[in-house]
């Protein structure tokens, strides 16, 4: 027996059967989590392949659910799947030596990753609960962070103790490495964190996220390091990226395309005459990968609907200065932005040199 | 202009050109660590290409060497690999969606991945002085660990202040997971962290390991949190481990098969009795993959040659018991072992209650 959800997939992607080995993938069909595993699904059944390993814990978390466990590996996997002509498999998450298997194997396959992709950008209560935890450890270990921040330190251990705070309230790690950009480093906007020090009057750009249950978190505060009196420059773009966060908060709308949502941002910053500093785009998916479906982009021409998880993260980057990025990660209900994250500051934070 | 070590691989692969996508492939290659990119190498050049993030610090990086950096993305690889009708990519490590668009293009695709993995396994000095550094960071992360353990911590907790150690002591990551398995969790080889606490007279198994540069270390300690006195068994194995450990480090000699390795720990084990409760493997090569050729393993047919780096990793484990792994990395020079980790007590330490 299939559940509805996964019905409706299997309809939409028109093979006989579709073959999962993708750990996100399996994790979300089934709601079990391993490091190696496949699962199978056809009209009527969805199978878990695991092996001794996961085996009994696999059949002690899904036990009276819709999901059947059968202990074995890739052997296992291949002989169930043996009567199905065409398989739907994940192009761009099957590697082209078990794609060359299945079809040595005599196996059509077709991409289901497409009908997969918009399945999973509407997240079910489940979803939303874990994707709410891992927004509340991200803020609780930020929060935690701000008094433990202290001049002279890097890059690196700032962001060394920040996981470490998110790890002991429960995440089982970051979503993705976290961004520590200190001063300059701030106006490239994927910085790789690195030993810069931390000097009283910097500005500080961190980027960061955690995982529950695999469900990801995506956040971003910029604040200053004590105030040296010289941040009038970016005192004033801090307030315009405040504004064009808020603003797509506040107007952004169920039925919008990303293009509608990410325009909120954009039109506000051309306003100020910072469009050319708005150099990436609005948002992006989030959920058991830190970057999917929807994108909130000039591109973006999906609507956005209820149950859709993804980022508001307007910034402006000036080369050689700063950059300032506020980022929260958000979710539509009832047709409008509900953010994810009302336990840290927005306003502009400035750490006193002895906090 | 080719160096002679990607000359020889190049040769070998034969196809027009070689293209790679893949993170630790591109860092093999150039030297170079980047998110995203490409590298072309056909029979006089290797080009990467790298977009606007990355382009300036791969100049730098490359500036006078035999890497041609090109600033662009997908597109320009495109371009650039359109003249080669016969393509090398690495099966195992290109998604189906972006062999297809190859395939779509006109070229054809050949397997470079066992060429690679083979002139992979053969260590240069500046990658073993990578690893080198990755060992030191590890060890010197575990030192700083013991005396930070307390009565009452969870895996997760002792698993976030070992990483929080390596990376402040200069790693970019941790290379896998981190297991901390206490007690019976040490039964099962890949136990995943939890949330068990820490008694007095527990045994603690921890697997772990970092990067640097994207070189892996790996390393296995098991040690007692205090001795309650019932630990004979428990002891009893652990110099059986110790001594299988130590006799792979006295006679593996280069020349001998991975299954001639793996054979003297299973051999020594045999001649104890224990030879059942050894349920892996000796071990497996480590470099920019945690897990990598040659393997150590009744199937590894390979015979082992200096500069190869692997690890020596026996273990027992008595389900619902214990589990007791001990494990360095270690490479092959003039034709005997050499560990890179000398530390770490690989006796067995017994934490005293207050340390």
């Amino acid at each position: 027996m299939l559940e509805e959800r996964l019905k409706g997939i299997f309809e939409q992607v028109k093979a006989d059967a579709i073959l999962l080995e993708t750990e996100f993938l399996r994790r979300y069909v089934t709601g079990f989590g391993s490091t190696d595993g496949f699962v199978l699904i056809d009209e009527n059944s969805c199978k878990l392949i695991v092996d001794l390993r996961y085996f009994e814990a696999a059949e002690k978390a899904l036990a009276g659910g819709p999901v059947e466990v059968i202990e074995g590996s890739l052997k296992k996997a291949l002989e169930l799947a043996e009567g199905y002509m065409t398989l739907g498999v994940p192009y761009p998450f099957i590697d082209l030596s078990r794609a060359e298997l299945l079809r040595g194997a005599g196996h059509i396959l077709v991409d289901c990753m497409p009908v997969f992709e918009r399945a999973m950008a509407v997240k079910s209560d489940y979803e939303l609960g874990c994707i709410r935890h891992a927004c509340e450890i991200a803020e609780e270990g930020f929060l935690r962070l701000l008094p433990q921040i202290k001049e002279g330190m890097t890059e690196r251990e700032i962001a060394a103790l920040l996981e470490y705070n998110m790890r002991t309230l429960g995440a089982s790690g970051t979503s993705f490495d976290i961004i520590v950009a200190i001063g300059a480093n701030g106006s490239v906007p994927h910085h790789e964190t690195g030993d810069t020090r931390l000097r009283f009057g910097d500005s500080v750009l961190i980027d960061f996220g955690c995982k529950v249950e695999g469900y990801c978190s995506d956040i971003t505060r910029t604040f200053l390091f004590g105030d040296d009196g010289q941040h009038e420059e970016f005192k004033r773009a801090y307030a315009e990226v405040l504004k064009a966060h808020e603003l797509v908060k506040e107007r952004l709308r169920a039925g919008m395309t990303g293009k509608e949502a990410d325009a909120i941002a954009r039109d506000s910053f051309a306003a100020a005459g910072l469009a050319e500093y708005f150099t990436h785009s609005l948002g992006h998916g989030i959920g058991l990968q830190i970057h999917e479906f929807p994108y909130l982009s000039p591109r973006g021409d999906t609507p956005l609907t209820d149950g859709m998880v993804f980022s508001d993260e307007p910034g402006v980057y000036f080369p050689g200065k700063f950059g300032i990025r506020i980022e929260d990660s958000v979710c539509l209900k009832d047709g409008r932005v509900h953010s994810f994250m009302d336990k840290t500051e927005h306003k502009l934070v400035i750490l006193s040199r002895k906090s």
